[in-house]
């Protein structure tokens, strides 16, 4: 075999065999396939595709370029959860907690963040003191304990998905349904998990811009967890406003917090309630409606926030220290009238200038940065009332404010008509 | 600019603009873009590919990243040739100094051939002692003298393409019309001709495998060429049978010599003929037809073949000293009937494979090795009788023979039936 019969195969929109993806993955981990050789082929998959078997295939080869974690001891039944990435999406945050309060079992592997959305390993940072790093027995010994334990991926862990995804972040080739699909599925199958729910968002502040391609990768996924005999159900919800009104990580969990308290937005509950429905109902065996009415008396009665408040001491968290700038910008609008929509990527791409998000893997972010709005899609604002506030740390001086104040106007659309679209939950598929 | 946003443009099929162009090129010859960028935008381009205008653009900076010959002080009119690449193409060889033989300046620059496809410069280091680097006042000077030099090109002349080419090579991008115009072009008007002959070669055994793409190509080069005011002709002539008998260096040069001396093959002078008028034609400001007569009659009455003695022995080359192997093995036919096709390409790759040429940049080639026809499309051959001489250095052991002996047969289609298509020069495009 020889990786440029295998890019000119692609090239001319062929199909990969299993031996010849196996192959790629291999030599690329150790360095045969070259960086420029593997980028030439990535580019070829984006634009020529890959069939739905090409998908399992890849998913398969990268499942096997590392560990797979066996938490078989642990239980029968473990669930997991992810999300396609967000702007102001901590929801993990607080279903983690409530679908662990009814007694399932949840072994969370997160990320960081990356580009305009967040990642729940940041968010949990922002808490003093909080540990993400245990080895795999304190992982298991935690879970065992308390039912729950998040941390972030270990480092053996479809290693091949992080060398291709850093080289897919550099070279314009993350936009591609198959190659999502196989990134997420491979590491949700080997960390070990036999009910996924996964969370794929749709609008301009998500990955997948469109409900087509949202569709569509839904669809993979579902496929590729069923040749692991995983039980896949994927939520499609909206993301062209944030979710919540907080965005940064240390915001991020106040409101949060807020919501465990049974104090929080209504979009980010519904979202939660939702999610944690169908990992209850899956995990659990039990009717929609069964499980809707569990989960809703859990997160109203406080029951998911003592657990979420066992897991932060648990790994060495102090709840009452949470890190948020008290350098405080308030926006004004520039307008009276309704707002119709909310640009969510460019309010995550301003988050990420003042620091709350990354734009390079190595960057250092600052936990206490973001944005917190005072109004959503369909809410009444005067001129000069305020659309949101700015938390920062250094975009302090005059020349910067004016920049940003006149630009964060622009992301807010206002019109006499009162009348918008707002649907938060578009389907359930599975 | 930023390399991830022109990649993304270029993914999304939308066209670069000059400046772009420029930020590309000027950031991957100084290091800025990393080669794993650039590989994924060349496989974008080669996939959604480029308009005339980008095309013409993509050439001017490549151009502008070197150094650029000014040839006007040896004379108004520098005629330049070209050719596209085919097996056993050692028309240069003759074609230049039987132009030269009739008073046209030729400063000529080549290239070392890469797969299955030769370099006229490896071909004339087949001449024993003939040196292809000379400094620039060497070679105006020699020019100025006898009216022809060939020298290979110097290492700051379109130093971009150098770098582009040498990654498209080992990431599966060569197959793109726009990229291998401006790769040619770029080379050419760099080289300061201002009259520029190009043989495009068509068939199994070339680059563009078909006529529709052949003519494009050339649309695409007469089109740069007139941004630039070089008059660019395009001669489209067949590459599915190699040009002439012999493929190897040592080998086309003693059949050039042949043809010099008014023995050659038909096909081969043919287009030599062809390729001399059109060059005569425009060099001189002359009829095609007097054009025609003229080289014809240097060609036969052996002034052509003076003025390549000339150049061998300014170029310091001992003519009577070629490198060829006396090591021939003989291939047979395995079947009686009439040659329908011969394949070009699958004999180019055989040559590679004896060492007449490189699979990598840096493999060492050996002058001596080739293969001589004895049959050409069209003749009758018997079972047993030869179909082919190996002239080999280091493959002479029994298996080996077997295996080569068995494959050879299948490049050569034989039939029945005397009935053949056979057309040397398709076309001419100016």
């Amino acid at each position: 075999m020889d990786i440029l019969n295998i890019i000119t195969k692609k090239k001319n929109s062929e199909e990969l065999s299993l031996e010849e993806l196996k192959y790629v993955v291999e030599n690329f981990l150790n360095g045969n396939i070259k960086d420029y050789q593997m980028s030439s082929l990535l580019m070829a998959i984006v634009l020529n595709g890959m069939t739905d078997e090409e998908t399992v295939n890849l998913t398969k080869v990268m499942i096997e370029s590392g560990d797979v974690l066996d938490l078989s001891d642990i239980d029968k039944v473990i669930v997991d959860k992810h999300s396609t990435g967000g702007v102001g999406d901590k929801t993990t945050l607080i279903l983690i907690p409530l679908v662990a309060s009814t007694g399932i079992k949840i072994a969370k592997m997160s990320g960081r963040g990356l580009g305009h959305t967040g990642g729940t390993i940041d968010k949990l940072e922002s808490i003093e003191g909080f540990q993400v790093k245990l080895e795999e027995d304190e992982f298991k010994k935690q879970i065992k304990e308390i039912g729950l334990s998040v941390i972030s991926q270990t480092s053996n862990l479809v290693p091949a998905d992080k060398k291709i995804y850093a080289l897919r972040d550099v070279t314009g080739t993350t936009e591609s349904i198959p190659l999502i699909a196989s990134s997420i599925m491979s590491k949700k199958i080997a960390s070990g998990a036999n009910i996924i729910v996964i969370d794929v968002k749709v609008g301009n502040g998500a990955l997948m811009k469109n409900e087509t391609d949202a569709r569509k990768l839904a669809d993979l996924m579902i496929k590729i967890g069923a040749s692991y005999d995983r039980k896949v159900v994927c939520v499609l919800s909206d993301m062209t406003e944030p979710l919540g009104y907080a965005i940064g990580n240390g915001l991020e969990v106040l409101e949060s917090i807020n919501l465990l308290k049974n104090n929080g937005p209504e979009d980010l509950k519904e979202l939660v309630i939702t999610l944690a429905t169908q990992m209850v109902s899956l995990g659990k065996n039990i009717d929609i409606e069964d499980a809707k009415n569990e989960v809703t008396t859990n997160l109203e009665n406080g029951k998911a926030y003592d657990k979420f408040k066992q897991l932060v001491e648990y790994q060495h968290g102090n709840i009452d220290k949470i890190k948020i700038s008290d350098n405080i910008l308030s926006i004004k609008s520039s307008k009276t009238g309704f707002i119709k929509s909310i640009d969510a990527f460019s309010l995550g791409e301003l988050a990420k200038l003042l620091k709350a998000g990354r734009t390079n893997k190595d960057d250092i972010i600052d936990h206490s940065v973001g944005i917190v709005l005072s109004k959503k899609v369909g809410d009444y604002v005067l001129e000069d009332e305020e659309l949101l506030k700015l938390y920062v740390d250094n975009i302090v001086d005059d020349d910067d404010k004016k920049v940003i104040l006149g630009k964060i106007n622009q992301y807010f659309e206002i019109s006499d008509s009162s009348d918008y679209n707002k649907k938060l939950i578009i389907d359930i598929i599975s």
